[in-house]
C-alpha cells in the first residue's frame, strides 16, 4: 500500500474509534472520546519532541524519587494517564533517555489493597506539605524584612536634606536595587508555593505502588520534576518503603 | 472544549504529524509515516478489542516463556514494534489481563552487548528448529503410512469380485474414512510446520534480553502464542538465562 493510503487508513481508524466512543450509550465510553483525544494530541507532541529532546537537560533521577509521568491512553488494563510514580532505576545517568518506574495509584475507599501493591501511606502528601511550609516561612521572613527595609528607607529619606540625599544617592540606589531583587525573589517563592499548593490540592492522601505495573518510559513522559527545584524535586519515599518494594519485586519477578 | 472540537483537534494533530514524517527529507523519518500509520490502525483495533477481551481464553503464561508482542509506536527510546519478549511474571493467572515482560532484540554485528542486556544465544532459533524437525518427522511418518494404506486399499479392491466388495463395504468405508482423517491431520501438521518455518525465516539468530526495557503490557498485545499449540507455545529460555536475568534485575533495580 502506498503511504498516502496508509495515512488515510490510519486517520479513518482514529476518527472511527473516537466517534464510536462519542456516540456510545455508555457514559464511561463517552468520556473516553475526550481522554483519547487529549492523549493523541499529547502523543503527537511527544513524538515531535523526540527530534530535539536532550535528556542531559533534565536532572539525574535517584531511586525512590517521585516523578509525575504521562503513561498515555493505554491498551486494556495497562495503567494509563497522568500518574505519580516511583523511580526504580538505580544508576540513572543524565545521558539515559529512558527510566524504569512503578506507577502509583490512590487508595480506593472500601477496597482492600491488592497483594501486588505496596502501601505508601501519605508520605508524598506530607513531604509536599513540608515543602509548602518551608516556602511559606521563607515568604514570611522575606516579607518581614522587606517591610522593615521599606520603612527604614522611607525614614532615612525623610530625615535627610536634599543635599545629603544627593551625597548618599549611590548607597540609597544600592538599597533600592536590593529591594527590587528581594521583590523578584518573593514573587518566585510565592509562585513556587502556589505550584506546590496546586499539587497538594489535586492529591489524594494515601498512595499505593502498583508493583505489578512496573514499566520503562522515555524521559519525555516526565512532567515533573525536570529540575531539582521543581515542585516534586527531592520528594522521595522512605528506605522502608523501598525495602517493601524490593521484596515485592522478588516475589513477583525473581526466580530464587 | 466540547468533544467535537477535541476530536477534531486530535485528528488534526495526528494528520499533521503523519504528513510531517511523509514530507521529511530524512528517509528515516519518511519511513515513520508508514510505521506510525500501521500502529495507529493496530492501536485502535486493540482499544476496540478491550470491550470483548477475555484473558481466560488465552493460555496461562509461565516465567521464561517466549512471547511475540506488539509494543506499539513508542515515545523516544522506549522499545517499540513487534518483538519477541521473555515472560517475567512468576505467577500468571488466566484471569490476569496484564503481564510483565522483558523485550528481546537481535544482536547487532560489530556492536558490543550493552551491560543492561543479557545474551541469549540462539536458544529460540534452536527450539523452533527442534519443533520444525518434529513436525517434519511426523509429516514424513504420516505420508509413508498414508501411501501404504492407499496401496493396500487399491490392491484389496482390485483383488476382489464385485460381490465380495459389496460384502466388505463397511470395512472398506471405514478405512477410507480413516484415510480422509489422516489427510486432514497431515494438512494441519503441514500448515503448522509452515508457520514455524515462517517464524524461523524471519528470525535473526542471536538474541539479547533488554532488561533495562522491562515493561508491563496488556495481554491484548500478545500475538503468539495464544494457546499451547501455537508456533511459540512452550518455547522458553533456559534456567541459566533466567538466573542471569535475575542477577541483572537485582543489579539494575533492587536496593540491596
Amino acid at each position: 500500500m502506498d503511504t498516502n493510503k496508509l495515512i488515510q487508513n490510519a486517520i479513518n481508524s482514529v476518527s472511527k474509534q473516537l466517534h464510536n466512543y462519542q456516540t456510545s450509550t455508555d457514559p464511561k465510553l463517552q468520556k473516553k472520546a475526550s481522554i483519547l483525544s487529549y492523549w493523541l494530541d499529547d502523543y503527537m507532541r511527544m513524538l515531535k519532541k523526540k527530534e530535539t529532546f536532550n535528556p542531559r537537560k533534565l536532572k539525574r533521577y535517584k531511586r525512590g524519587e517521585i516523578v509525575k509521568v504521562h503513561l498515555g491512553y493505554n491498551i486494556g488494563n495497562e495503567e494509563g494517564g497522568l500518574h505519580y510514580a516511583i523511580v526504580l532505576t538505580k544508576n540513572d545517568s543524565k545521558n539515559s533517555p529512558i527510566i524504569t518506574i512503578i506507577p502509583l495509584s490512590s487508595v480506593k475507599a472500601n477496597k482492600p489493597i491488592h497483594p501486588y501493591n505496596v502501601f505508601l501511606g501519605d508520605t508524598i502528601f506530607q513531604q509536599l506539605k513540608g515543602k509548602w511550609e518551608i516556602h511559606h516561612d521563607l515568604i514570611d521572613q522575606e516579607l518581614t524584612s522587606q517591610t522593615q527595609e521599606v520603612d527604614s528607607l522611607r525614614e532615612l529619606i525623610s530625615s535627610k536634606t536634599e543635599a545629603e540625599l544627593l551625597e548618599d544617592h549611590a548607597d540609597i540606589d544600592k538599597r533600592i536595587h536590593e529591594l527590587n531583587a528581594s521583590i523578584a525573589y518573593l514573587s518566585k517563592l510565592s509562585s513556587r508555593r502556589d505550584k506546590i499548593s496546586n499539587e497538594i490540592l489535586k492529591m489524594k492522601t494515601g498512595s499505593i505502588a502498583l508493583v505489578n505495573q512496573i514499566t520503562t518510559i522515555s524521559k519525555i513522559r516526565i512532567y515533573n520534576p525536570l529540575h531539582s527545584n521543581d515542585v516534586l524535586g527531592n520528594v522521595k519515599v522512605s528506605n522502608e518503603i523501598l525495602d517493601a518494594i524490593d521484596d515485592k519485586i522478588r516475589e513477583l519477578y525473581i526466580g530464587k
